[in-house]
């Protein structure tokens, strides 16, 4: 018996053209990809309005519960980029222009010889006593404050800036998957499957159909965090795929019989 | 001044494998496309793992704040589908097979000459009281039950199961929208443009900005729900967008001189 240490993890996605369907969001699936990389569980995810109210209340669900939070969105120079805000309400602390910030983004416009304007100063603008979190893309930088992780929503940047933020987390125990890929539909397989997610109580077992537009397959994933305890569930899973392909196969030689 | 309704809704997403990245969620955006089209406002959306209690929480807390909800996923007949269970927990009514959906599937199980096994009877488990919503792809239907509907996660089931639920729905006065491009970053753009958000306050204007790997540009996006009031801000955005391409040239032409 292995100690296991389980590190949790929500986002919360923030912007009303989220919502309205004008942009299909790409951020959740990609930090779900490599949260689940780091051994850290993504439990919960919202996608949120910019409206102050909507962003502190869910802020507020989301960081009392769980170990990390990572925002996306709202943190722009323009009037609807209103994050920086809300998350200094959520943690009850002035949204600032931050010094440092200020320097990064002032030398960034001087040496392009663009002028830095009211707008472009609101990207230095962070809850006080936030830390920045690098932008290697676009320079204005995104921050942290508490268990909260704040970054932009356009995909490129939202990817540097976890990229930087990764290697500074706690991460658990990894979940471990073995997918087994099944031809059949799930009604096929939810008889056996249960007993073998009872005989397997550690692992976590799911399947996913698939429709192609005549028939149902499934993929069917076995769960855990030891290779101990994977390997006999995935090898019992592969096995009754293995048993209904023999069935079909008597079943369909004796109807031609 | 016309009189505007406004018709609510939020998503909840059910699904270990959306929160682990195996599988990136396709119904959130397809909702969006369609709730906006059919004048529904989208204003929230939670994504929760197969488990009972968060599942419940996540819908109580939605249902008694929109006016509609919608689920997908989870309504399958293998043994990790449990959202039925969680839905009629939410309600607090019993969990039932419905006779009706239980003659439905047998129906089509003997025509196919297939075993209607437990499994599959799991499928027509629904809480007490609960109404179908027809699902043309593969029979087993979804269902509803007060504000909320449940459908499936296989996105070609979700989108069928959607196109019957829409014309049973009250709907709201449409959001109207209109897109201006424009070829600069959001710090050219947010001094000017948050100037015509304050002069046009019945409308909401978005800025999202978009990252080809080497320059931003941005999609202006004035959102109200009458052409009167869209329109005057739509001009005023464009003339916004024409004036700036004009200083540009006049600088660079200056520039050279």
């Amino acid at each position: 018996m292995t100690t296991q240490t389980i590190v949790t993890a929500a986002m919360l996605a923030i912007g009303d053209e989220l919502l309205s369907g004008r942009t299909k969001d790409k951020n959740i699936g990609h930090l779900a990809d490599i949260l689940t990389l780091s051994g850290i569980d993504l439990k919960e995810v919202r996608i949120v309005a910019d409206e102050e109210g909507a962003i502190v209340e869910a802020l507020n669900a989301l960081r009392s519960r769980y170990t990390y939070i990572f925002t996306s969105g709202g943190i722009g120079p323009t009037h609807d980029d209103i994050t920086a805000d809300a998350v200094s309400a959520a943690f009850g602390v002035p949204c600032l222009h931050d010094p440092a910030a200020m320097t990064l983004l002032g030398d960034m416009y001087a040496k392009r010889g663009m002028e830095f304007t009211e707008a472009r100063k609101r990207m230095a603008r962070m809850p006080q006593g936030a830390g920045h979190i690098a932008n290697p893309v676009s320079t204005a930088p995104g921050f942290t404050i508490g268990n909260v992780f704040v970054m932009a929503g356009v995909p490129q940047v939202f990817q540097a800036m976890l990229d930087a933020v990764i290697p500074t987390l706690d991460t658990g125990t990894r979940m471990l998957s073995r997918a087994i890929p099944c031809p059949f539909g799930e009604g096929d397989i939810g008889t056996p499957l249960s007993e073998i997610q009872k005989a397997h109580p550690e692992t976590s077992i799911g399947s996913y159909p698939k429709y192609d537009g005549k028939a149902f397959s499934t993929e069917i994933v076995v769960r855990a965090r030891s290779e101990a305890v994977l390997e006999p569930a995935a090898e019992a899973v592969f096995a009754m795929v293995e048993t209904i392909k023999a069935a079909k196969i008597a079943q369909n030689t004796s109807a031609e019989a």
